[in-house]
């Protein structure tokens, strides 16, 4: 099956211990798709002002990215985002937000989309990813969001809400903790499903992620780096390459959810090696196959 | 083969979110004691004042404990320690440091351990570590040495000297950027090992560890659990249950390593949850076993 992508396209302009980017292409929805799109056909919902580069959507189109559900506003600028990060690159400032085409984003799903059974809710208001869901005349078979502390602080009822409409929440340990006032991951977890989500992943940077099922827990270590160059975009690396992986299994059980989040792991691996997307765009299925093998040599027993 | 333990006994007064303890025992070689012994003869190395309770030093004798090195210092106290940790219980304040029989402890060797292969040294002032190595007439086959961010600050020197001398280094994952100065764990492993330490084992607390060795790297999560009731020893746990399992093997492999790295992880989630060693004195290997099954499943696929 094919997946939908709900998310920003954006310029980021990146600074870590390792130097700096001018304004480069970035976004979720980029990083999702750019995962994504190793497993199974990816559809992308976005906007963007007429400064984003022909470059980049072509070599999205010449991926088989369909773009039909990217508005392009004439005359405007698309989001941008600086960021430096911290010596120790756990922790990063942000240093602007334009929100610029994002502040009157309406996304429309394409007539084509709504046929898609995978749907991506990228980091958005969380009233906005929830149009996206009710423009479907049938609920995608599988739902998943991510969400940031900024709507768990200033958005909370709003993103409950959107927490009924979904199975899976991707979030970072620190906001499964905001979200639910619970000391623990496990309760916070248990927490967050109460309210919706049958899954949901946290996310913990160079520790891993966890999935959480009522019925199973699964951990996945990331893949320890010697240089970690650049880790814009990883979170979502990660989910597009769980959501991709998901997308292409014909049934959905407790090994194949291990797995995605195996995969995507393996994709977020890359990502970190150079700015932005480029490492991204130079890899395919196989060389994330080889991460998941070095993955099962540095776990199992 | 049996297991060498120099380390502290130790009065503790632990306060965490869940509750406050008067003075308990403690120290890390009670902690070390008390998982290895599960796996194989265990015999201590430490000291203490004539206030160390008679009926834990009758449950380490029942449990086969040997405390032939165990020195008791008449008319002095036993090594005290406070600490209170924060509500997100990764960090702790000391309170309060009581040496007392430790600040001159000259560590002995009982001519019946010198036959012992397998040495763990808790962390001590790291030339205190060095004159227990150097009693051996000949070097046991497997050293290994914990160690702080104290003695890394004012005691660098003595610890790479100490470093050069033993085939296993355990220590935090602060510990091990705060040593080599390095931003990425893969880079402070490599350093370390150039230091002596065949093995060097990060521990990171609620995100499981990290072995790393020339030719690979092994993963293992910590159990997520709902309730972290006092995570006071639990590293110590850790470091028992794997220099526990190491000891009782034919042979010592790569996949010997894994599962030792599991063992310890299995003994350590039983730590935490109740005060000091009350927990540990309740379970035996099959328990822990269960936890390995349970590590199995939630990192398998």
């Amino acid at each position: 099956m094919s997946l939908v992508i709900l998310g920003t396209l954006a310029f980021d302009a990146i600074e870590t211990p390792y130097g700096k980017t001018d304004k480069i292409v970035g976004g979720a929805a980029l990083y999702n798709a750019l995962a994504a799109i190793n497993y199974c056909p990816v559809n992308l919902i976005s906007v963007i002002g007429d400064d984003f580069p022909k470059l980049t959507l072509n070599m999205l189109s010449e991926k088989q990215i369909n773009l039909d559900g990217v508005e392009v506003k004439k005359g405007e600028k698309t989001f941008f985002w600086a960021c430096k990060y911290h010596n120790d690159m756990n922790h990063r400032d942000t240093l602007q937000t334009d929100l610029n085409v994002l502040a009157n984003f309406e996304p429309h799903v394409p007539s084509l989309y709504q046929q898609n059974q995978f749907l991506m809710l990228g980091n958005l208001m969380p009233s906005i990813q929830r149009t996206v869901i009710l423009q479907y005349p049938k609920r995608p078979c599988f739902v998943a969001m991510d969400t940031m502390n900024f709507w768990i602080e200033h958005y909370y009822n709003d993103l409950i809400e959107t927490l009924k409409l979904v199975d899976c929440l991707f979030l970072n340990d620190s906001e499964a903790k905001l979200l639910t006032q619970e000391v623990s991951l496990v309760a916070a977890a248990k927490k967050i499903m109460s309210l919706g989500p049958k899954y949901v992943i946290v996310k913990k940077g160079e520790h891993g992620a966890i999935l959480f099922h009522k019925d199973f827990m699964f951990c996945a270590p990331a893949i320890p780096l010697e240089l970690v160059f650049d880790p814009t975009g990883c979170g979502d690396t990660f989910a597009g390459g769980f959501m991709g992986y998901l997308a292409q299994q014909k049934e959905l059980n407790k090994e194949v959810f291990k797995m995605a989040l195996i995969q995507g792991t393996a994709a977020a691996s890359y990502c970190i090696e150079k700015f932005g997307i480029e490492r991204l765009t130079e890899i395919n299925l196989s060389d994330i196959q080889s991460r998941v093998e070095a993955l099962k040599e540095m776990t199992a027993f």
